[in-house]
C-alpha cells in the first residue's frame, strides 16, 4: 500500500487535468531512504534540476523538496530505516492543449513505498537478464533525464516475467547496448570498466554517476563508449547499478554467460565502503 | 471548465497510482463532435486499436467507447452541436514499477470541452507557423500512435506564443520536416500534393488519413516522402490538417512565404464536400 503526500498532506487522488497525466509533462526521482536519510540526494536534485531546465518547469526549492520527502516518510506507515520515496514534479494542472495555458504551479508529490534489500545471494552469485526487443528511440530532446514519458521502459519491462530474470537490457534503434529497464549497465574487458554512452538515449542514473565518480576518485576510471550488442556480449564481466540496490553482478544475459568476476567484486566493495550497504558481502 | 467522466459518472480526480500519470502508460484520441456525432470515429478507433496493440493494453470494446464518449457529451454542460471529446485509455492503476503488476483494468476516461470553428479569415488568408527548435526522436517504438508520452509536443508548443502564430512545425533529429505540434502538414510542388513520411517519428493524424484517402479516391493521390527543411521551404503551397479544424492553408513559416494556392483551395473544397464543414469558404 503506497502512501502519497502533497506538501505533507495525505493524498489519494490527482487532479485529472494535471499535465503529468495528460501529456507526461513532468519528471520523477526514486530516492533510497536509508537510516532516515535520502541516499545520493544531491545527485537526485541535480538530475531533477537538469530535467526541469529541459522541460522549462520551475525547479522547486531544494529545502522544500527535502522537507516534502521527509514529511512524507514521517507521515507514512513505512519505516524510515529502509524505504523508497518517489518524488514526482509535474508541470501542474492546466487547460487542454500542449501549451501550458493557465498553469498555476508545478505539482510536487511524494509517494512512500516499503522496501527491503535484495537477497545477499543475488549479490554473491549474480543475476540474469534478458535482451529486450523494445529498442530506445534516438536523439530524444529529453534523453538522460527522467521524465514521466516512460513507455519504452514499460514495454521493455513487459517482455519478461520469469522469477529468475532480474532485469532486461535494452538497445537503441541502432542496436547498441544502452541500459537496463531500471538500471544502468557496466562491462569489464581486459580489466577496463566501461559503461555505454548515453549521448543518444537512456537515463543517466544517480548510482551510475556514483560508481563513475567513485572509481575516478580512486584513479581507476570508467570509459564511456558506444558498444554493440556483440562487443558487449564478449565482455569479461558485467554489472548493473540502480539507486535502490546499488551495484549487482549480472552473471548472464540471453546466450552470454559472464559469471561474477573479481573486478565486479572490487567495485562492490568500493561501493560498500562509500556507504551503499547493500553491496557489502 | 472541463467535464470529465468515467463510464458516464462525473469525475474530478484520478487515482494517483494510475499508470497514465506514473509512466505515460496509455493513449488518447481527441475527437471532434459535430451535430451530435463523432467525426472520423472509425479512424480514431483504428489508431487507438493500433496503439493498444503496441502498448499491449486491452482495447476497450468499440460500442463501450462510443457510449462512454456520447454519455460524457450528454452529461456535460457543453453543446453536442460542436465540441471536443478527449478519450484517454490508460493501462490503469498498479503497484510501483514499470511492470504492470496487479493492473486491474484499463482506465477509460472522457473529457468534454467546448469548442468553436476557427475564424473564416484563417481559412481564406491562411495562417503562419514557426519552425521549432525541438526535434523529434527517431525510431520510437510507439511512433505514429498517440500515447500519453507527449513531452516533445509540449516543448515544441512552448516555443511560440504570438497571437498571429497558429502552429509550430517540427523536424526530426535529422532535420527532416515531420509535422506540426497539433497537426500534420502537406506541401504542394509542381501540382503534386505530398506529406512527410512518418516512418521514423510523428503522429499519423486522422484528418491526415482522411485527406490522403479522399484524394486517392479522387485519383489525385498524395505522395509520402522524406523531405528536408530546405526542400519543404521551396514548396509552392502548404497546408495543415487536424481532427478539429480540418484543413487550413499555411501561408508562411519562418522566412518562407507560400500564400494560399489553388490546390490548397481545391483540397479544402474536397474536404468540405466530404463533411468537414469548417473547410467550406
Amino acid at each position: 500500500m503506497a502512501n502519497w503526500f502533497d506538501n505533507g498532506e495525505a493524498l489519494e487522488h490527482l487532479a485529472i487535468d494535471d499535465r503529468g497525466f495528460q501529456y507526461g509533462d513532468g519528471l520523477f526521482e526514486t530516492v533510497a531512504i536509508r537510516n532516515g536519510a535520502p541516499r545520493l540526494w544531491e545527485f537526485h536534485l541535480e538530475r531533477l534540476a537538469r530535467g526541469c531546465e529541459l522541460l522549462r518547469i520551475t525547479m522547486p526549492r531544494k529545502d522544500r523538496l527535502l522537507r516534502a520527502a521527509m514529511d512524507a516518510v514521517g507521515g507514512s506507515n513505512v519505516s524510515s530505516a529502509y524505504c523508497i520515496v518517489k518524488i514526482i514534479v509535474s508541470a501542474g494542472a492546466s487547460r487542454r492543449g500542449y501549451g501550458r495555458k493557465l498553469v498555476k504551479v508545478p505539482s510536487v508529490l511524494c509517494g512512500v513505498f516499503p522496501s527491503s534489500p535484495p537477497p545477499l545471494k543475488l549479490y554473491r552469485d549474480g543475476t540474469r537478464a534478458v535482451l529486450c526487443q523494445t529498442r530506445l528511440a534516438l536523439d530524444s530532446v529529453v534523453r538522460g533525464v527522467k521524465t514521466l514519458n516512460r513507455i519504452e521502459q514499460v514495454l521493455a519491462r513487459s517482455e519478461f516475467n520469469a522469477a529468475d530474470v532480474f532485469e532486461g537490457l535494452t538497445m537503441d534503434a541502432d542496436g547498441n547496448i544502452i541500459c537496463g529497464t531500471m538500471s544502468n549497465v557496466f562491462f569489464v574487458k581486459n580489466k577496463t570498466v566501461s559503461t555505454p554512452s548515453l549521448q543518444r538515449c537512456g537515463v543517466a542514473g544517480v548510482m551510475r554517476r556514483h560508481v563513475i565518480e567513485t572509481l575516478q576518485a580512486q584513479g581507476t576510471g570508467v570509459a564511456t563508449t558506444v558498444v554493440s550488442a556483440a562487443d558487449f556480449g564478449a565482455s569479461d564481466e558485467v554489472f548493473v547499478s540502480n539507486s535502490q540496490f546499488g551495484v549487482m553482478p549480472l552473471s548472464g544475459c540471453a546466450n552470454w554467460d559472464w559469471g561474477v568476476g573479481p573486478i565486479t567484486r572490487k567495485v562492490m566493495q568500493t561501493m560498500a565502503d562509500s556507504g551503499v550497504a547493500e553491496c557489502r558481502l
